[in-house]
């Protein structure tokens, strides 16, 4: 039987950077991944396979990430966890000891019990290198292709095969594409562009059955009876947490189906971390107080649960988790922290709004100026800001950052007013009407 | 005798700034501004106008940021103040009294007493529209252009002027061009860029003459002995406050030449302001503890004295002026907060430094992807960030304000390293090596 100090069950973003953590922060402790894939996907990067990437073998993380650490590598998969003998099986019928477990077994994509969902031509998203390779090949072949589900996936997928010239149709429940984690104006925005590539959405709209003829799909029916035709149909209406090993080896799991675990990531069995979409990470700024699963938050969990493994090195900040999240649509970038106003409404918090429109460039002349609209959630009593919701070009991939931190932090909008900001013509607004000061300063105004 | 509440003398950034946030705060107030230009520029455009804008008509603040906001504008030169009558005189002949008044006078270029410097064909970048005109259109004409002075703008001018294919040197006093913003490492890598341009670089030079032909500049005559052909001389040495107003009127002004202000602007006469470039405002982490003259700096000195002039609303950040920085060169963007390794080493910190490179997309097979590199300097015993620097493509012009919201925030490198960001394929590195987090948990590891 092998030993080791440190055994990380899964090879994606929280088991690669939980392990290399585990290395550096701990050199002398022999560390490995076992993950059953054979290659391992960037997560983020799926749905720009089909066109931006271009290329499913282009969009890999390499194992160097793992082994460049100092950290073993096996492929194989564990089929139990035993830890009262602090062990764990391999299909091959290996053992491997173990003095501390990490498990970062993420997630797998919800599989409705939609009638039809078995026919041929129907994918969910797992993070599986055949399934995306084989998907991508189907998606080429398509003419007509059915999205079930508007989150920021089916959105991401539906904006890159709109590019290849096929008909795309989004079916989502909630009023809104990215409803969850938009205001309804912003996710409007996102809406109109999408249509102006030709995308069809249908919101307020439920799948009742996929229909097909010869064992392959061929159309999707809506509650409203609608009938859309489909050769190729994509469920992606979200994940659950995969804690199947833990459950099966008694490691409590909790409401949500993720691994019990506290602000370390221990769960509560001893010397067994869960880091990642596997667990129960909980969040300041959400509706229900869990995580998203989302590859930052993986990595964050991570990060916090392996420089912690051995010694308390660094506690975790105050405000954990504002829920960082961006994506883009048709170019333009939509990005969000915290909590949304109506979510914050409907939470009963005593809020108030700012926000402010400018362009992404000074002058406005610089070629390829956008529009950028900032939108900050605070508490009406203290200005803390509790969330924001930001569009624009590029570069709001990084200005939502700036109110990650802030919110982090626990800044109010005095102080984040005052921050003094870095400008330049073609990178950033103006100094005159930065919009993260400017939707702070209308918060001061309103207090 | 026109009467108002608020006179504000400057049309600029600040003087912009200040009129419109005196309206929004105190609604009921007269404000007006004061100002000689007939148009005013983006002053942070205009290395801009030579290519990349193209246009100084294109790089102009309209002049419904004033009115627009219900102030008043008057276009007249103020040559007198009188603070004992509370009142200012006009070259017009025509008198305004104030309750309160605002001086946002800017800064001029300095204009060294090199001997030639009258010789036509030399020049400063006067934020002025008539002198900036006339320049770009000497620099369409010009073969063999000489910038002295390898700061910021002198840096961007080289970029746009080497982009029309003209022959273009830099001649810096200092070791490197961006020598006062970057490390070495930094600035190396801007001096490459810039060579690859055909941009000539002579850095640890002086000079000592412009030489004349018929009262035309003919050559630039360096210290080493060496002679560079020249038929246009652009001087970028640096800005010095315009206080001469200020002076005239007993306003105490300081050491470095800016009018003495406390951190609300507040001058040593009684209801006289003053904000931006004119003024000695005090930013935390400079080596001499006064802020550098920047658009982003003026605009916020000049909220903060708007913002209080009638009733402290707000007061300033414990950690004011990171002095967040940013520019482009050869379209790689170099980014700065605080102070540098350099600097802080000559001040006998203890530090500790932080350092990761990476790409700005993942994978980084996505189209348009560049290396990225983010250095923190960290106080050694606490971990608190007191300075960093950036470089990458565009995103790095937001990513830069992510660490001056951190240093403002005074959060330390495991705050910095466990705030959980927004990731996304097109738009930021990956979370499993995000430069930020891995450049702080770089400095955790040596704390």
């Amino acid at each position: 039987m092998k030993t080791y100090d440190v055994v990380v069950i899964g090879g994606s973003a929280a088991g690669i950077v939980a392990a290399a953590t585990v290395r550096q922060t701990y050199p002398d402790k022999k560390v490995v991944v076992i993950r059953k894939e054979s290659k391992v996907l960037v997560p983020c990067g799926i749905p720009y396979t089909v066109k931006t990437v271009g290329d499913v073998d282009k969009n890999l993380i390499a194992d160097t990430a793992v082994t460049g650490k100092g950290a073993d590598l096996i492929i194989d998969e564990v089929i139990e966890i035993i830890p009262d003998e602090k062990k764990v099986l391999l299909r091959s019928g290996e053992e491997i000891a173990y003095d501390k477990l990490i498990l970062a077994t993420g997630s797998k994509p919800v599989f409705p019990p939609i009638p039809g969902r078995d026919l041929d031509g129907v994918f969910t998203v797992p993070k599986d290198y055949d399934v995306v390779k084989e998907l991508k090949s189907r998606i080429e072949k398509a003419e007509n292709i059915v999205i079930v589900g508007g989150g920021f996936i089916g959105v991401e997928f539906s904006d890159e095969i709109s590019a290849l010239g096929k008909k795309v149709t989004i079916v989502e429940m909630l009023p809104h594409v990215l409803g969850k984690a938009f205001d309804p104006e912003f996710a409007e925005m996102a809406e109109e562009i999408l249509k102006e590539k030709g995308v069809s959405i249908k919101t307020g709209e439920l799948v009742t059955e996929i229909a097909g003829e010869g064992g392959k799909v061929k159309e999707v029916v809506l509650k409203s009876g609608q009938r859309i035709p489909a050769d190729l149909v994509i469920l992606s209406i979200g994940y659950r947490p995969n804690a199947d090993l833990a459950k099966k080896a008694g490691i409590p799991v909790g409401t949500f189906g993720g691994i019990i675990v506290d602000n370390l990531g221990k769960t509560l069995v001893k010397d067994i971390y869960a880091v990642g979409d596997c667990a129960e990470n909980r969040c300041s700024l959400t509706p229900n107080g869990l995580c998203p699963m989302l590859a930052s938050v993986a990595t964050a969990t991570a990060r916090r649960a392996a420089l912690n493994l051995y010694n308390i090195k660094a506690l975790p900040t105050a405000v954990f988790g504002a829920f960082g999240f961006s994506t883009v649509v048709g170019g333009r970038t939509f990005a969000a922290v915290g909590l949304t106003e109506t979510a914050a409404r409907e939470l009963g918090y005593d809020i108030i709004v700012g926000k402010f429109e400018t362009l992404d460039t000074h002058p406005g002349s610089v070629p390829g100026s956008m529009k950028q609209i900032v939108k900050l959630i605070a508490l009406a009593k203290t200005g803390h800001i509790i969330g924001a919701q930001l569009t624009g070009g590029k570069s709001v991939g990084e200005l939502v950052n700036v109110l990650a931190t802030a919110v982090t932090a626990g800044m109010n909008a005095s102080e984040l007013a005052f921050t003094q900001v870095a400008t330049h013509p073609l990178l950033t607004a103006a100094p005159t009407v930065y919009p993260i000061t400017m939707a702070a300063m209308s918060i001061l105004h309103q207090m």
